[in-house]
């Protein structure tokens, strides 16, 4: 859908169904910190199990790592994030607020806080690293970052995994993790935020071979995106000219997506070099190289990145999904959320609060939960209401009991984007369920 | 079994097999923080699946969460954990180096570092949150803190959480996720750690119920203990006595297991009445109480907690399952991890690398990929060592691909722990296994 009021009412869905609370909502928020509630930590679950499954359980060629957040600091000297993962900033001379130089109202000298004009002198470099201290004295020796990105767990931990898992070159290395930028300007609800999830692989290959491997992982992440079901029409690559790439990069792609904001990054595929692994070999003074069982080449692998955020895949998921339409004169919102990543797979109802009916879709609601397949059971408000929040919060099919089930046992499941509804027998409804969530 | 060296023997196995990594290894490690390998990551996913799939997908009483790690520093003021989440630390006049007071030597006033005696002064309070600042300055208003618990984030959420899903107390909320403490003497391998991911399940109830929930709870995280495999005679219960509680609880109680270096915590039932729920009411100013829909009872509820952490189950599940035994002269090591747990379910060999095998083996391994089941192929070393390394590595099942396979389809499958074989016909493997899975 084209509205420019899209992305309200997105957030204002996102916290009345309980897929996106402000953090720390009741004491005014932590600045562009986000928490899941029950509906959206199930898509985020969904969602990387998704990316999961196909980067890691489907394939024989990547490894999956959990690295930690906290990591030694001469990594992120080596990295060169302490030097290079910097944003220029000014500070107003009146009230000493910090911008970046490309804020509106700054680039003409004119704070945008206070209004003054005149007011900033030259930038100067602030580090977009979390910094903290480990052990008991906080000085420069105890500092540590909180990492920026997985990215570097992987290149650190090369060898081990090499070693444990022995995997021949080309492989690679995939992680789910948490990572934290002190961005300036947060925003755009979970689009930018200083707390986020990277999903993050990174493929080790033999130098010469980069470039075929990158158009590999390109199309494999774009055919991703697709799987997810989210709009061809809305994604299209972009590909980052010499003064967009980041100071590891040789080349980079971005999948964009058209938000409603405009088109922005929604995944990277990144050709890195051996950029990482020699900066790290050379400050851990520790052999990364790859030595080949065969025919003993020696080298240090170069690497293709794939990178792309949990939030961002959910926020995608809901712009992508919300769908407004009007059915007999009667409007309706749904989620058409792929049935693999909605949260809830089906809704219980029984059709009145009697004769009981309750008790039946009670009996069915425990029968879905026996088999661990996400569901509700709603008990109360008029049949109409009931769908309208299960449409909201995308469950892609809603059984009813009705007076008939006491007659025949079978009971309605009603389709949520189709509105088709069939009678099936209720003792079938699991299996069903399960059948159509591995056809989609 | 019981053995001294037992520790030694993990860590040097869980190295060698991929499970536990040190963390940034290359630059000498980071302080008491670890990385887990394929095998060690899998493991960690699938207790967490499992700990996910009895909390919440099983349960119609409890909803997930998943909030954020950096929360408004309001809340710890609230929570009491800026003031009372403290130890008390005396530093060595002579050496500068910080203890707990209750180290060895320090009690005896004789630095355990520089061994200089009567070096200590009075203790001072030394928070264990780690802190850092968010946005452009440095400075007091913008400190916050890494999470130390992820209990916090479920009350602040009280509200949204209640509104969102329409529970009625009683209900509960569940979470899995990272917390921070800057201990100082973490240690034992993965017991004590300054990064670690908690699971935490907050249930809220009626006062006056509280008692009788306690109960329930301790019982129901007993036997989610039990139905992991870990051996009853090793677990125990222990509750604080007055000198031992949190400054939150009425009463808390341990599970315990008898690690090699003597019982400790395992999972802790803790009863935090309304303690957290009225500072934050109080702190924010906002009504965090409850509404009896029926009854229009008004009150604020108390609290039951679980918490347990991923890698201290993951280091009971290892410690638990490891196995030495002597088969006809021969000495075997292996893991007798639950299958559900264990990282590889199945790994495939072709017996000789001629006549078709290997490609045989491959088919089978990628028809196991396709049905999403963690799987293994070996193709080198003579069956002996591959079935060791896949006991090191707790596999369950072991299938090779021999002569035999070529007339009449059949392979054989080893039990890990039984060592018993059987042959079934190779394309029934995947339905097999998915059986056995649902079995156990």
């Amino acid at each position: 859908m084209s509205d420019s009021n899209l992305m309200g009412k997105i957030t204002s869905l996102a916290k009345r169904r309980g897929f996106v609370f402000q953090s720390s909502e009741i004491y005014g928020g932590a600045g562009s910190v986000w928490d899941f509630g029950p509906l959206g930590n199930e898509l985020k679950r969904n969602v990387k199990e998704q990316w999961w499954n196909s980067m890691v359980h489907r394939r024989d060629d990547v490894e999956g790592l959990d690295s930690s957040i906290l990591m030694n600091p001469k990594v992120w000297e080596a990295s060169g994030h302490l030097d290079g993962f910097t944003d220029p900033l000014v500070e107003c001379s009146n009230c000493h607020r910090r911008f970046r130089t490309d804020t509106p109202g700054v680039d003409e000298d004119q704070c945008p806080t206070c209004g003054k004009t005149e007011v900033f002198g030259d930038p100067r470099m602030f580090n977009l690293m979390f910094k903290t201290f480990m052990g008991p004295v906080e000085d420069e020796a105890s500092t540590v970052f909180l990492r920026p990105e997985t990215a570097q767990g992987a290149y650190v931990n090369f060898i081990n995994v090499h070693n444990s898992a022995r995997q021949k070159v080309p492989f690679g290395i995939a992680q789910i993790g948490k990572a934290f930028r002190n961005e300036i300007t947060p925003g755009n609800f979970i689009f930018r935020t200083r707390e986020f999830e990277q999903m993050e692989m990174q493929f080790f290959v033999e130098p010469g071979t980069d470039d075929e491997w990158f158009e590999y992982w390109l199309s494999a992440r774009l055919e991703w995106s697709h799987s997810l079901g989210i709009a061809e029409k809305k994604l299209r690559v972009h590909e980052h000219g010499k003064d967009e790439l980041a100071h590891y990069a040789k080349k980079a792609v971005d999948i964009e997506y058209e938000f409603p904001f405009g088109w922005q990054e929604f995944e990277g595929v990144h050709s890195r070099t051996d950029f990482d692994l020699k900066r790290h070999q050379e400050h851990s003074g520790k052999r990364l190289e790859y030595i080949d069982p065969a025919g003993n080449k020696r080298f240090l692998p170069y690497v293709v990145e794939t990178a792309v955020g949990v939030e961002r895949t959910v926020l995608i998921a809901l712009l992508d999904a919300y769908t407004e339409e009007n059915v007999d004169g009667v409007e309706r919102v749904f989620l058409s959320l792929d049935p693999r990543i909605a949260p809830t797979k089906v809704a219980v109802f029984p059709l009145m609060k009697k004769e009981g009916l309750p008790e039946l879709a009670d009996g069915l609601y425990e029968d879905l939960r026996n088999a661990a397949i996400p569901s509700f059971c709603d008990m109360s408000g008029s049949i109409g209401r009931r769908y309208r929040r299960q449409d909201e919060a995308g469950t892609p099919w809603c059984v009813t009991v009705d007076k008939q089930t006491l007659e025949d046992g079978t009971v309605t499941i009603r389709d949520r984007d189709s509105l088709n509804q069939e009678r099936i027998a209720m003792e079938m409804v699991c299996k069903w369920v399960s059948d159509h969530l591995l056809k989609v």
